[in-house]
């Protein structure tokens, strides 16, 4: 459910902020009545009494919640908060039960019953951005962060969310907020010509400062979108040549976290592994082949455009296979790998040793920074660990203790783009010499895509839109 | 990973105890040295920093998580509680964090590496009970708690779970340790002709009384046993009489809790649906038909061993459909409904209401005491609310506010049968005047199979058993 009004904090909301099937769940209650609504169901353990109320913050209590009929609902621990010192910086609670699909249920209903309203996916978060303990950008890494699954994409949210990403941004505002200063005193005292006003080289010095900034942190997009979606791989290669053989190989290592990951269009089905801390993302082009039946070639098309959108194509070759037959597979794909690292994967190498002539003149033409051979035995194992190695080097993704600023996000990216536009001008602008005035709205404009990111003056549309994404009792 | 010695209770455990997909998750550590390793991990946001060590059981603390690289894994909330005063009776910490499985992963890899080892299945209950913080009974209804899903399975997990049943045992274990000091007062001063003893007829009344307890304890499996698993319903009829668009109808109630269950058979799969606080549990009987085929004869055994199961069987009558095709599918069906409701569910009443004169004879000849007949349109939901009235009244479940101590467990039913039969040892023997050291044998024997129940003196083998069926973080 989503509120009309989400600006509306003044009702007090609950959720339940765990998944379903664990030993134990949270509920999760925010607002001004979060500590009153929840004395109505809770009877602490101890005596003589002591009501939550009376409580001092960042305790917990052990008691039991309280059905209307008298009937015990569960054993819990209550843990209370006030504001401002609290993650939405509102009064809360946090249930701690049993993880029961019935309790949470059933705790939940009494809490509506006693004046909550259930919250909708963000609340929370949108909450604490809308009381001041987050930007919105911040607000926006707790999604990525819960959502993450690889070291790389942990990090890159985890900066953000502790506020080095708004740092980055407020320091650029704070530069930008100088040059428009510079330049609008040009304006205000366009009269009093014996004014000085600074040089205008060295105002196009600082802009073109802060044009870099902002362009390399619009650029760390697509590697930012790559470590938070995954660097997408297709493994393809002739039937049988023993492409899923490889991608069990790659899935099955106690190490990796694997799961399944439908993709936009439903007929093509993911799976993730994370290797040395990056998650690869496979795409399954099964069925690349050549034919004359134009049914199995729309299935075809298909899977090319799957496997344009790889990054790093595996190409498989089974030595048990006649050359002839995987030169001509070669050349109805060849055209689609330029931009693309291609691996070829000699398969089966258990069997036999021997790779036949037309392979190594296939392999002679290619460019070497591009094409990389491995052998392996996808069956047995063998080489299956040089060849993550080489997934790791050619997903060429930047030193992260580097501790440079990543944006991973379609929105930042958006708004950097047009803030980056702005400031060209203003280059441009400072070369042409024109009027100041015409300058400052190209840098007030600079400014503003810059606050879009942060969430100042954000319409409500685009909160709605942004906190919609995120999981219930967050 | 089950510990080899899980009496073991020197080292500090640690477990994801929610399950993964929400916005939190929670780790908890348990062990002397649980303090300490948080410690180790943990960062206070407040300054100037103050230890956990150094902070009052019951209190929360927000800070981070720190990797050994200075890396910071989360933002979390840490709640600390001392021996005795914790769940497992032993100093406890609870890490709260976001739901991510990379953040769980490598806060527990974190705990790992400061000296704590990963729970086994169930092992914080396990302690709990080693530590004397609950009884085994009660232990064993946690994991029931957990898995509830309606209101009635619900009441009696947390009514065992709150020691209901234990005190019922415990009452039962005073009056025999009554009786048996009055029996053994015979064996001890059996010389001294002149004591007066407990009149026979006297210690008799006593053990019927006793007897009656124990044989209305064992009696309540049956009903335990269906409020725990669901009551099994099977819906039966031919082909296209309309069973699967009931069973949805049924499903597809808001209110409704549905989950697929797969029984012990692989091939049959089942549906559960919450009805008035009762779980139904539906068998899928499907392909119930004449046939020479073999192969699909065995099919149909199958599903008449499925349909022997169920306490209530729906069946389903087509009103389009020839009556005498009805008859002759009844005739096939009639003999395996001895003992069961059974509910003729009388089809597509919104196509025609006229009921077939045969059908009207079939509904004539039987017992209205276990034949009941609903005129129904699965597919319109008319008279849906009528049927599931009829299915909570049929299943017969006593009153749950009566209070009543309700057996759900299989051992718990065997060790009450077999305390049973101790007891009825002992009443014959007054009856035969069986010697007074006999006697008390018997005696102590019913004792035992009670204290069983309570876990007093069991094997680490039966505990290894109940324990290894709990969920991880529990």
């Amino acid at each position: 459910m989503t509120p009309s009004n989400i600006s509306n904090t003044n009702d007090t909301i609950c959720a339940v902020a765990t998944a379903t099937g664990g030993a134990l769940g949270i509920i999760r209650i925010s607002g001004k009545d979060a500590i009153t609504i929840a004395d109505n169901i809770f009877t602490p353990s101890s005596k003589p009494h002591v009501s939550l109320a009376q409580r001092h913050a960042g305790t917990v209590t052990y008691g039991h919640i309280c059905g209307s009929d008298g009937q015990v609902v569960d054993d819990v621990l209550v843990s209370i908060f006030r504001a401002p010192h609290s993650y939405t910086g509102e009064d809360s609670v946090e249930i701690s039960c049993h993880g029961s699909s019935y309790i949470l249920q059933k705790t939940m209903q009494l809490l509506i019953d006693n004046g909550c309203r259930a919250a909708g996916p963000g609340e929370y978060t949108l909450r604490a951005f809308l009381n001041g303990k987050m930007d919105l950008s911040q607000a926006e890494a707790v999604a990525d962060l819960i959502a993450s699954s690889s070291e790389a994409a942990h990090r890159v949210a985890m900066n953000q969310m502790r506020g080095g990403f708004s740092r980055k941004l407020k320091e650029l505002r704070d530069h930008l907020l100088h040059l428009t200063s510079l330049v609008e005193l040009e304006i205000d005292f366009s009269d009093h010509e014996e004014l000085e006003f600074a040089d205008r080289d060295e105002l196009r010095q600082l802009a073109e400062t802060i044009e870099h900034t902002i362009a390399k942190l619009a650029n760390s997009f697509g590697t930012g979108n790559t470590l938070k979606n995954g660097i997408p791989v297709a493994i393809i290669g002739e039937t049988n040549a023993g492409k899923s053989t490889l991608l069990n190989a790659l899935l099955n290592d106690d190490k990796a976290i694997v799961s399944d990951v439908h993709g936009t269009t439903r007929d093509v089905i993911e799976d993730t592994v994370c290797i040395e801390g990056l998650t690869f993302r496979f795409i399954d082009t099964a069925g690349i082949r050549d034919t004359n039946d134009k049914i199995e070639a729309m299935g075809i098309e298909r899977s090319f455009m799957a496997m344009d959108k790889a990054l790093i194509v595996i190409m498989m070759y089974d030595l048990q296979r006649p050359a002839g037959d995987f030169s001509q597979f070669y050349s109805q794909v060849a055209g689609r790998l330029s931009g693309k690292q291609v691996i070829l994967a000699v398969n089966k190498c258990d069997i036999t040793a021997e790779i036949p002539p037309l392979l190594n003149e296939i392999v002679h033409d290619q460019d070497s920074a591009q094409f990389h051979t491995v052998t392996i035995s996808a069956k047995h194992n063998t080489n299956i660990d040089t060849l993550k190695s080489l997934l790791v080097k050619l997903a060429d993704v930047p030193d992260m203790s580097a501790n440079d600023t990543i944006v991973t996000n379609l929105r930042h990216y958006e708004a950097l783009t047009k803030s980056l536009e702005a400031i060209t001008r203003v280059i441009e602008g400072l070369n042409t010499n024109l009027p100041a005035d015409l300058l400052s709205q190209d840098l007030r404009e600079c400014i503003y895509h810059l606050n879009e990111i942060l969430g100042e003056f954000s319409s409500e549309e685009v909160l709605k839109n942004i906190f919609s994404h995120f999981c219930i009792g967050k």
